[in-house]
């Protein structure tokens, strides 16, 4: 089959405020990619048409048309009924309540389409062709204004009974911690998400704290960018220091609590703060974790690492819905 | 090949005071038992020949042949390296450091021998003929001194990559909690296991509280068995109401974390205490997890309930070890 076609595929990953479409070979290469705003408060039927036409400028860009891709794999921002192709529903875009998003891609492509959420396919991207090559179990955690999770188990993606599986930000690290924004208290995520990170530091500065931050935020709009997390840090900004501290140590305990249950090979740390900050982010995670596995033996074992693909993760993982790659130079 | 033999297979249940073997039919019923101390106090060698013993009279009740069993499947009480059948340590048996249980028993009772951890077991037996019968992904939380879990994935016993997985009972429940038998703080084993609900209980009476239970513990030599506190809760004594009451409500937030991450059809419970308690000991502890659960759609299908095999689940999962069972009127 692979001789008979090039075994093209499209990987589209559905995002707040952007979409992103790439057309991948077999081996994973990424061979063109097309990139626009979603829109998303113009409602689903507009989303719905600039997810075709980000589709149709990524296949021009690999100069490939339609009709040579032989599945497209999209993830979206929130959850999915994985056999279907429904989202439930997506926080950030307006109107998504039950959008029939698998059907509606496949009449306008007409290609096969599979839909999963896009933390599952951020995790398989990672998995297939980014840090996680080679495991069996891995779990990926994203941290971004949430946190998100992915679980691989025995080479595969796994979803759960009811495909909802891999909320790992949701999980209660202390009953009485801080409101999440899911309404519940104590959530990794309300410790641990860059949203949590600007709340500590936002209190600090109402608080009057010394710090270096009023200047860098004033040269970004007021907007807390990795960059700015990044330069706060290198400049040794005690209340960002603290904030990414709590962060770790609330990550490090999600770690240990993770490895406990599950005694994954490796956990993937990805997203916009651990792009900026790599290893330097992920490292005390590891540390904090460490004393906490109930099962010291072979604990040198489990690796724990940056996410290699950035933004491509989620198209990857897209593409890589539709099956393995083959043996390449890029594995 | 059930037409050559009757596919006769052996479970054993190696405990901390008592060993427990059956002889097990293709279809799982049990054909043959027998049971006798551990003296876990006389080291491994002892230890070995008991269980041989064990194994032997079983087959004995069974009217049973050694030579006509397939194979034997071992749960120990401590971490086990399930590809060699090493034992690596048993915290409640003298001596066991390294011991390669396996070899050791396929040596003695010519016959091949697997091992695995006993929670694991107990896991695999409700899945296989208990509470878990039809499920795909379902998990196994024991109840006892300590808590110790189970995890089934797509049908099958889920290990880890160091054959570590399961450790539930260590997940931390509150960073600042009390001290866990392990070393570390806030444990859910420090929170509900039954060594958790005597710790509060003795406290209680030591400030003085009005109780029933100096009146029931003197009826069992000063133990707190699973009976005083059945019978505790029975008179609405309010010191073991809170103690239980505690213990259920980290075991409903430790079901909403485990849910949020591993979307289960099932959680099972079994162990002393909920074996006397039933799903008055379950139904509380399925009301505190459903506010926890992230995705709420379809939450009703997730089923937590007590076990069905009590003691029995130990060796039927060490059969199940050894390959499906056929089905039958058991199933």
């Amino acid at each position: 089959m692979a001789k008979k076609t090039a075994g093209y595929r499209m990987g589209i990953d559905l995002g707040g405020t952007k979409i992103l479409a790439a057309v991948i070979g077999s081996d994973g290469a990424i061979l063109g990619t097309a990139k626009k705003k979603t829109k998303g408060e113009a409602g689903p039927d507009t989303v719905i048409k600039r997810i075709v036409d980000t589709a149709t400028a990524a296949a021009a860009a690999a100069k490939v048309s339609l009709k040579e891709i032989g599945g497209v794999g999209v993830g979206a921002p929130g959850p999915v009924d994985f056999e279907t192709g429904v989202v439930y529903s997506a926080p950030n875009l307006a109107g998504w309540d039950e959008i029939p998003l698998g059907a509606r891609l496949q009449a306008a492509l007409g290609l096969p389409v599979q839909v999963d959420n896009d933390v599952n396919l951020g995790t398989l991207g990672e998995f297939s062709l980014g840090a996680g090559r080679g495991c069996q179990h891995m779990l990926g955690l994203f941290v971004g204004t949430g946190v998100g999770g992915g679980i691989v188990i025995d080479g595969k993606l796994y979803r759960g009974a009811r495909y909802a599986a891999g909320e790992i930000g949701h999980m209660t690290m202390q009953p009485d911690g801080p409101l999440c924004g899911c309404g519940r208290r104590g959530c990794l995520e309300a410790f641990a998400s860059r949203t949590a990170i600007e709340r500590v530091v936002r209190a600090g500065l109402a608080e009057g704290r010394a710090s270096v931050l009023p200047e860098l935020l004033a040269a970004e709009k007021d907007r807390l960018t990795s960059g700015v997390i990044k330069q706060a840090l290198e400049r040794e900004d005690p209340l960002m220091t603290e904030a990414i501290g709590q962060a770790q140590r609330y990550l490090g305990l999600l770690v240990a609590n993770l490895v406990n249950a599950l005694d994954p090979e490796m956990i993937v740390f990805g997203g916009g703060v651990v792009e900026a900050l790599g290893m330097a982010f992920v490292q005390p995670i590891q540390s904090h974790a460490l004393p906490g596995f109930l099962q010291q033996r072979h604990a040198d074992r489990i690796k724990i690492v940056p996410a290699t693909l950035g933004d491509q993760a989620g198209v990857l993982g897209g593409a890589a819905l539709l099956g393995p790659f083959v043996a390449s130079k890029v594995q």
